[in-house]
């Protein structure tokens, strides 16, 4: 029985589009929905600035406004099951998307990830997107639905 | 609304799990399932002997052999779907498996494919089989559902 599952989603158009597959599923299924958005410190800051010469200054600004899209994001998920009368919890993590998807998995105990082919981050061109690609190579029995873009 | 589910099954151990788990997953969302065998005759005949010189009564013992294969494999979802009261059918067809499940996906028009990670003629190493692969990479709009072997 799929009785919980968990939608990551990184605000993108296409993961918006899979977790709202996965609340039609959730709602056919009478299943709970669990949003996650994993704020990726790595990717909006790393890549700009050396972590070294990142003054706490710039940085906590930036975490502050990923929180705050992210926390818009899943808010828009949540709502659309509070009028499926879904249950559902919005989980706000900061880390490596593959690792905090498997992790919160794990401690939720979901029966199912679903999740679009494609984040925000990824190359049109590629198959999957690399957080996709890196949940279903994860050594976990949870199954995976790939919602394309 | 998921009614209808495509369940390709290669009879490997991994496909019959996934498959097992899709026929669960249809008596939750009281969907109808279709098992799908496709007889891939290049990788069981045209490895070992070039076309050209296959004499028709090598080849066609050979694919009465894979046809029996597919019914007796396929049927064993058939009879698991009965049990659970889900309506079923099986589906063999003779080509290239990735072409053909897409083509069978299309034509049922079913709104979700359930498969296992790997198949028969996976590596284990691989992340996933090559035909799973090739489902995911086809530009569809259906969702994938992977079950991990």
């Amino acid at each position: 029985m799929i009785s919980k599952i968990l939608v990551p989603t990184d605000g993108s158009k296409a993961a918006q589009k899979a977790a709202k597959y996965a609340v039609d599923l959730a709602k056919q299924l009478k299943a709970q929905v669990f949003v996650l958005s994993v704020i990726d410190k790595r990717s909006s800051i790393s890549q700009t600035i050396p972590a070294s010469d990142t003054a706490r200054h710039i940085l906590e600004p930036i975490e502050d406004y990923l929180r705050e899209a992210a926390e818009s994001y899943t808010e828009e998920i949540e709502k659309l099951c509070a009028k499926n009368d879904i249950r559902s919890k919005i989980v706000i993590t900061t880390g490596h998307p593959v690792e905090e998807i498997m992790k919160e998995a794990e401690k939720l105990k979901v029966s199912l990830i679903v999740m679009g082919s494609h984040g925000r981050s990824a190359l049109a061109a590629t198959v999957l997107g690399s957080v996709t690609y890196g949940v279903i190579h994860k050594d976990t029995k949870i199954p995976v639905m790939v919602v394309k873009s």
